[in-house]
């Protein structure tokens, strides 16, 4: 509660192998960042009595302007993340830009982290990941890490043109994606990137009939549990909408469950675990992971018995999952992206509102540009329907006229 | 955010006519009280980018260990309400204990108030309610004010016995309520009590079929939306069970519906208002009243397209009413209450959740014999479906055997 600091509302300080809950102790998971995830985790902490600690770079961050429990600190401080998982049962992440070192370090120190050390270096190694997912026998693209220019024309020559090449670290939303399609791409990237001063990593181009998701929640007993396959739309490599049931087979719905409970297996997942999917003319195509809620799973809030967020407090304290399936046919998620002309959706929040059907969530960023500043929820009998009012309240928001949606 | 104080963060101070939201500004409401309801309603915040506030008496009050920002005060001093209410753009109610005249005052002193003052005054005095309800035509027992027991016997004797005594104000969950059977019954309740110092309320005793309830949500601008009727289970006084929708005819429930928009139009009630029906042989007759979101409504928050919490705030805030319809065919809420012998809920709330579809609210309150410590909601295809499972893990979670449910 606010009148106190963190330091005094905090008095339990746990390590190593922590006794049982004691009849009076209240789970308490701390949350390594203070963006819309760990915004989202606070949302669903209440009900559920469990105590929500968020460690902020900085005291404006979303979560940490609705937490009753925070800490400043920095995600690659050893000595910050050391002090803020001691007060914690499990330390978990809204974000995987943590030092993957200190966290080996903090496990060895008996701290309980959820995912593990392991699973967090391993999203955010492009090529670690991939390697593994391959070695494993999941369907992944042909890839290579390559070094220099001459590498990646090789790669080109021999999977064929175009080709893509991804930092192996540090991308998101589109950031650190190039494709280059012929080997005059390959010069002028080379040219104009300081990338191929590091290793890269290359991979064939997939002919994409869809993008999905799917999410799987895993406890550390082993328990998991799906949700359905959602339809991912990107522009311009950014999550624009979200739509479950995914217009695909239930052959290949069943594939993509099957693949992502395997793949959370393989990893030794805890939490949520998000698969991106490409959906090709020859199946399944694993793009990439993340161990945490997802933009993609933001249609389960509303539209699933059991939120992502939820779902991820639950897996990772090693309670019974909760169940996945939609409560209405169909449901579809919008995102909230500042517009070119930098207005804050806030402004317009009552007019997005006028469709009662529309489930409005904004997370208390400040407008920028391209940020994702919220997002837009609607259930309805069919995806068309659910689809068309929430690109309609997400348009207002963003104060785009909907002629102008991109799509 | 929790390493501020209150007084810290908040730097706008708002009163009187307040000119239109800036670009940035962000709607604010403080709620007086810091219970349960107060904390549902920091949940719903979220998602809005509400700031929410709350009043707490003491510090470990169950909503402000989840509040970002808590002021401690008394509703009951004018000093800390006028203090708090200046922060806020409106300022809304966890319970009716306040000082009715002391709201007066801030609404002269330009404090927005919604409920407003009128109607937080009228729901505390059951007398006075009762009065407006029976001027207006709405369908309520026969009643009176007595200060003595020949009053008591006078209205027996005329109205028939048994006869159902209230205290005027500060009487809920089944206190401040006697059923007297007869002569003799008055005998015993004068002697036994101080009450008839005072005057109370006495009326007719209604057969009652069943008991309902019904939410409608108001806004100032006139628009309100009401939601399904649900049936109430209470045991001694206490709400125990809320299921919906009713068993009711079709006819009896559009009445219901009628009944609530007319009567939040009668009281100028804003935001949600909660109306307890008795269900007899000759229609509906108008219990009880109150302004705010109340234990009935707990099963719009999975149930319903909005929940009762976010509708209060939208409603409160002028803005546009989120659609009431129920998401699936039936919901069921069980209250958790504290065990006789006193354990926490919290203890037994992994195995409670062993059932996929269940929906526990834990409120962080000390467990207390009585005490409303949480509640669970089941959505399904058929009400006894929905009730059984709710029940079931409402009897986890309290401890009591499956077979010993009162009913």
């Amino acid at each position: 509660m606010a009148l106190a600091s963190d330091s005094r509302t905090t008095s339990t300080t746990l390590a190593g192998d922590r006794p049982a809950a004691s009849a009076t102790h209240r789970a308490t998971v701390g949350v390594v960042g203070a963006g819309q995830l760990a915004r989202m985790l606070i949302e669903a902490a209440g009900p559920l009595a469990v105590r929500l600690r968020v460690l902020a770079e900085r005291a404006d961050d979303c979560a940490a302007e609705i937490a009753s429990n925070v800490r400043l600190g920095s995600p690659n401080s050893l000595a910050d993340l050391s002090a803020f998982a001691a007060a914690n049962d499990v330390t978990t992440f809204d974000h995987e830009l943590v030092d993957a070192a200190a966290l080996e370090v903090l496990e060895a120190e008996g701290h309980r982290l959820r995912p593990s050390a392991a699973v967090v270096g391993l999203v955010q190694d492009k090529l670690a990941q991939r390697r593994v997912l391959r070695d494993a026998g999941f369907p992944v693209p042909a890839f290579a890490a390559v070094n220099d220019r001459s590498g990646l024309d090789a790669f080109g020559r021999r999977f064929g043109w175009p080709i893509v090449v991804k930092t192996i670290q540090g991308g998101y939303d589109g950031r650190g994606v190039w494709v280059l399609s012929d080997p005059d791409a390959v010069v002028r990237f080379a040219a104009s990137t300081s990338v191929t001063s590091r290793p890269v990593m290359v991979e064939s181009f997939v002919p994409i009939v869809r993008e999905l998701a799917i999410l799987v929640a895993r406890r550390p007993s082993g328990d998991s549990a799906v949700y359905p396959v959602v339809e991912t739309v990107q522009v311009d490599g950014i999550c624009r909408e979200i739509v479950a049931p995914a217009p695909i087979t239930p052959t290949l719905a069943a594939a993509a469950r099957d693949l992502a409970i395997q793949i959370a297996e393989t990893v030794d997942a805890t939490g949520i675990l998000a698969i991106e999917l490409f959906a090709t003319d020859r199946g399944l195509v694993v793009n990439e992971l993340a161990a945490r809620p997802h933009n993609s799973g933001h249609p389960t809030i509303e539209g699933c018995v059991t939120s992502q967020f939820e779902q991820h407090l639950r897996a990772i304290l090693d309670w019974p999952l909760g169940a996945t399936d939609l409560v209405r046919p169909a449901v579809a998620t919008v995102n909230v992206l500042g517009a070119d002309t930098v207005t804050d959706p806030l402004d317009r929040l009552p007019l997005a509102l006028e469709d009662p059907r529309v489930h409005v969530h904004l997370y208390g960023k400040r407008a920028r540009p391209g940020r994702k500043l919220g997002h837009v929820t609607v259930l309805a009998d069919t995806v068309e329907a659910a689809r068309e009012a929430a690109r309609n309240a997400a348009a207002i928001l963003t104060g785009d006229a909907v002629e102008g949606w991109p799509r």
